[in-house]
């Protein structure tokens, strides 16, 4: 029990000793100068892109926290399961932000609000199209791709907003506490072709496995083709190709896509989807690893990992995230 | 009880008729086509535009219903109080509504996504600045003057994002449903400074009349400097003197302003607030009347008239709304 008021950080974010230190004052915090320092480390909280070349080199590890949901940094070298446990960092906070992030794409294109900016510019009072006729929230359907405490978050702000949920997961059955979604709305891996045709809205949640791999690849989103669905990728850009992506837009079978995540990061300069008009795009921020709310996350962890319960968001090598 | 089953129609918003044919089927609602028409009518629904030269000429009506929540067309004209019950328009529709656009404003001030719009023009991946390190609601204390159907559904919906809610109402007691809202974050009239000094948000719901037109006049948001506050008004205009408002944003009372409604509709092309790079312009769009939800409203309504219970929204000369 020696190295159990002592933690070890590994980490680029700004602040997180501080903030550490104010949620947990009893606890040593130790921002890691060394790799010394880092093989003393029995608990560490560190960044996946600084633990590439150790990840099976750490002598005394016995629990890592992550500081954001993402592995991808870290997939690429894990080739077989970790000899400590690994979570990951996704809260309620980033719940919370990411439905900030969809809830404002969804009416930045419901409202045509990029034509609303244009015409400020120019000082005009336009009133007509979808500015004075637009859909909102409740009398869209819009599916939710992954289930998972970003995705549960989501579907229920846009529950609270009136919007028809449908959801679309790989376990075989729904969870009681996502009670804002109604049976006949839950779509497990098998049904991926009648929950596209059901959409107005996809919003992708989805980690990078080799299961979300491509998964909307080639023609899978002709589906979409009836209601003109719009896509909201803030999960991994892996789970469409860029070429197959534009193909959608271009056949219409998506009206819209809104993009925060992208196979190549940053979005190389030739990209296509660039200068698509019906293309929204940002670089990867719709949420971001804020330090307070990474200690907020370790602090309820560090009590479960000091009574041996089981950890909030732990990494599986079977799942893959 | 010879008109009860009939309810005339005297809008001009699409589709009404339909909605309310759907929503109330054994009624027989009848779109009004002349004066003479309008006269027989013992339960009306209606523009409120279209009655100002009618509100007291009007012999058999008992009950109308109007079709938007504000009744600035018609105050001029209302000058004693009405021969019959006027309900205003205002639902969870409009709620949530208010809540998608207010959220949405909120997320592009603090994101910086007028710029993230003009870098995806310029094909630059730029995270840097706001972009990249943004407030989210979470760290917000976001202030909503009226606690109106509104104004309490735009409360409940920050409460869920993660916001801590202030309230100003001029009730002189926290309604118990608005649980959302602590007791020492509630304020009454005679407490505006406070509220404002307390605000990174203030989201201004209330409906024009004597007591809020220029309630926030002069310097009274001087209170808002320290904390370099944001106004986003989708009450109404009349609430704060274009002048004073421009000189609240110039002097830094105010950090920007995203502004749905003005002192003037349409907004004069001299205004200077257009150009200003800090304001964010819509022309009046944060809400509209859509014929389904207006049909469901008044839906409510009619079986309560039917059983002479209270009906929601009632108007009322005395508070002026």
């Amino acid at each position: 029990m020696a190295g159990l008021n002592v933690v070890y950080v590994f980490s680029r974010i700004p602040n997180l000793v501080e903030e550490l230190k104010l949620s947990l004052p009893m606890v040593k915090f130790i921002n890691v100068e060394s790799d010394l320092e880092l093989k003393k480390a029995e608990v560490l909280i560190a960044d996946y892109n600084l633990m590439v070349p150790h990840i099976y080199n750490l002598p005394n590890l016995k629990w890592m926290q992550g500081t954001w949901a993402g592995l991808d940094h870290l997939t690429p070298v894990i080739n077989r399961p970790l000899p400590f446990i690994l979570t990951r960092f996704s809260n309620q906070g980033f719940g919370q932000m990411m439905a900030e992030y969809v809830i404002t794409q969804i009416t930045i294109i419901e409202r045509n609000m990029i034509q609303i900016f244009a015409n400020q510019k120019e000082r005009i009072w336009l009133k007509e199209g979808k500015i004075n006729n637009y859909r909102t929230f409740s009398d869209l359907s819009i599916g939710v791709m992954g289930l998972g405490l970003i995705g549960g978050y989501i579907g229920r702000c846009f529950s609270t907003l009136g919007a028809k949920i449908l959801a679309y997961s790989r376990k075989p059955a729904l969870d009681p506490k996502m009670d804002f979604i109604s049976p006949n709305c839950y779509y497990t891996t098998s049904q991926l072709s009648n929950f596209l045709q059901n959409c107005d809205y996809i919003i992708n949640t989805l980690p990078s496995t080799p299961e979300t791999k491509g998964l909307l690849n080639g023609s899978v989103l002709q589906d979409c083709a009836a209601r003109k669905a719009i896509l909201v990728n803030v999960g991994r850009g892996s789970i469409i190709d860029e070429s197959d992506l534009v193909n959608a837009l271009e056949k219409g079978w998506l009206s819209h896509a809104a993009l925060d995540v992208f196979n190549k990061e940053p979005l190389p300069t030739e990209s296509p989807l660039w200068t698509m008009k019906q293309v929204l795009i940002t670089p990867h921020v719709a949420t971001i690893s804020k330090a307070n709310q990474i200690a907020e996350h370790f602090k309820e962890n560090w009590k479960l990992y000091n009574n041996n319960q089981p950890l909030t968001a732990v990494y599986s090598f079977a799942v893959g995230y």
